[in-house]
């Protein structure tokens, strides 16, 4: 089932999104929101924007000064998003929250390289697909940038072979990258994540803990861009409803996992090394993001919306040749967590 | 010919690298320095260490105040290479000029699938890549950044066909990134360009300012990182001789073609906005070089040496979202010619 969402992203080139004044009640096609309400489709869209709301608000008044400035979206075909992005505040320096709902088509070719059990031979295969994803960097080095995306893929029913199931994926994730490691504050995030997961399966947070380790490894430096969280990717081999409701979950948990940990250091008084090594980590994400995140480098090249992709780096960012952490110093500490990743809870 | 390198390129694993104390007076193999120093190989080599010897003299009379730290290492089967950069210098934020001497193996499947009408079945091909290249990042804004590389790659001539010829290559290029167009500043680069290309051949100039167009799109944006200069590579339909010239004559070049500037600009006045915007398109350079320079993309997946091939990174960098310069402002008028290239000379 991994193949066939690769080959559907390396084959997809989406349509130019237009501008619009106002935010629409779905982006759904007419097809699609006018049967019901209670498809997963609908119910996706209305947990993602819910989910944006409510961060934005949250980050808008912790930020106290701040304010998200929102672009709305669409596509011909139906589609469209919402990106809303928080510039110098108080506290973040830049923070991104977008939602986003795609129609697009599958070649042929990579539905059947993916089932190669199907003994139908599909024309084009229609999907949808809908996510929120959103990236926080604070000003202060002390308080951490925190990344989270839930998304939902569908295919629609083949129309040659009627009674074909639809199929569908999810995946997701919460992650936490501090530039210092105050072991209450990681405690506490993993904490949250894990409570998450236990609610709906003991083997989640174990599982998407390692997942979340293996992903966001900067390969050409053999060490990861944070402290983790949880990721997954593709997931269909639960039950529909509760993948739903364990995304939902996840969506939620946003808010309680992390501003606490930017309540208690937001003011706390730096340095300019403290800042430097901030803007060197940064530079770390940025390698990530422009090298390696799946997400990122998809939405480049099949011409997504460049802004919305890219409000995922940080505002500044800083590369110094060959440096490295005097051993056992605070920075050290942070880069030895990020190479050999451990157990939070 | 173009598809040999890259599979080439691709199915490359390198050994890692060993630092050494001290500049070995060639990191030939035996086998190569020992027969003759009239080798193609060794005058590649030669040519491109002094250049790194000039080059780097200048930089560091021009600065004042940066000295260049110097990284030796090597191979265990042959080829090393010389890194060296100076950090926050008087002029110079980041500057770094790198050699590298490279032996490796292409497998038979690369060599077969380049040569189609080759009637023998090559074992494993040994080549041997060389090269110079270069990245240069003033402090002031209105000094533009420098990038230049010369390359050279050489298959060894298969062993279970006799006669049969090595094939080679050379590749390369030199140009220029300003923040802020001055019109004499960019004619005299171009000018030298085309002086040196003239001198051999004159269809260079416009074949070769072309490819650099071409090459350094930033094709998210649609818009080039910079204001081109000439790009050439995987050429070897001229006489080997003369193209070995050629390539000497472009990094003899630089020097002339880019330190005029810097003594024009270095010590121009300026205010936060025209620093703030510089840190934008060190931004786009950042993206130009993860997301699509061969050589940096190549390096970062095939284990080469991190801090040598990341050196090209801009001490800092800025992104910020969906910035527009005002129309007609002399930031609109470098992003214009980014995005609609121009004759120059």
């Amino acid at each position: 089932k991994r193949r066939l969402v690769y080959s559907t992203r390396s084959a997809l080139a989406i349509e130019k999104e237009t501008p619009e004044e106002n935010r629409p009640d779905t982006f759904l096609r007419e097809a699609d929101s006018h049967v019901t309400t209670s498809t997963v489709r609908s119910r996706f869209e209305k947990m993602i924007r819910d989910a944006q709301d409510t961060v934005c608000a949250s980050i808008e008044a912790a930020d106290g000064v701040g304010k998200f400035k929102e672009d709305v979206w669409s596509r011909p075909g139906g589609g469209g998003g919402i990106s809303r992005v928080l510039q110098d505040g108080a506290v973040w320096e830049k923070a991104g929250v977008n939602v986003s709902v795609v129609y697009g088509v599958m070649p042929p070719d990579a539905y059947r390289a993916a089932n190669p059990g199907a003994d139908h031979k599909p024309g084009p295969v229609p999907f949808f697909a809908a996510g929120v994803s959103s990236v926080l960097h604070p000003k202060n080095p002390f308080a951490p940038t925190l990344h989270f995306n839930y998304r939902y893929f569908e295919t629609d029913a083949p129309k040659d072979a009627p009674g074909a199931p639809r199929q569908w994926w999810f995946g997701g994730g919460t992650d936490l990258t501090p530039a210092y490691i105050f072991d209450e504050d990681v405690r506490h995030f993993h904490s949250v994540q894990k409570n998450a997961c236990d609610k709906f399966d003991p083997s989640f947070y174990p599982r998407f803990k390692k997942w979340c380790d293996d992903y966001f490894v900067i390969k050409h430096r053999n060490e990861r861009r944070g402290l983790g969280g949880i990721f997954f990717d593709d997931l269909n081999d639960y039950d529909q409803e509760m993948l739903l409701s364990f995304a939902t979950e996840c969506a939620n948990s946003v808010v309680p996992a992390y501003l606490p940990i930017i309540e208690r250091r937001k003011d706390t008084p730096f340095t300019e090394k403290h800042k430097a090594w901030q803007q060197l980590r940064r530079g770390r994400y940025v390698e990530f993001n422009l090298v390696y995140d799946r997400g990122t480098t998809f939405g480049l090249k099949t011409g997504g919306r460049i802004e919305s992709i890219l409000v995922s780096l940080p505002l500044t960012a800083r590369w110094e040749y060959d440096h490295a952490p005097e051993e056992g110093s605070e920075e050290w500490k942070l880069l030895d967590a990020c190479i050999n990743p451990k157990d939070w809870v």
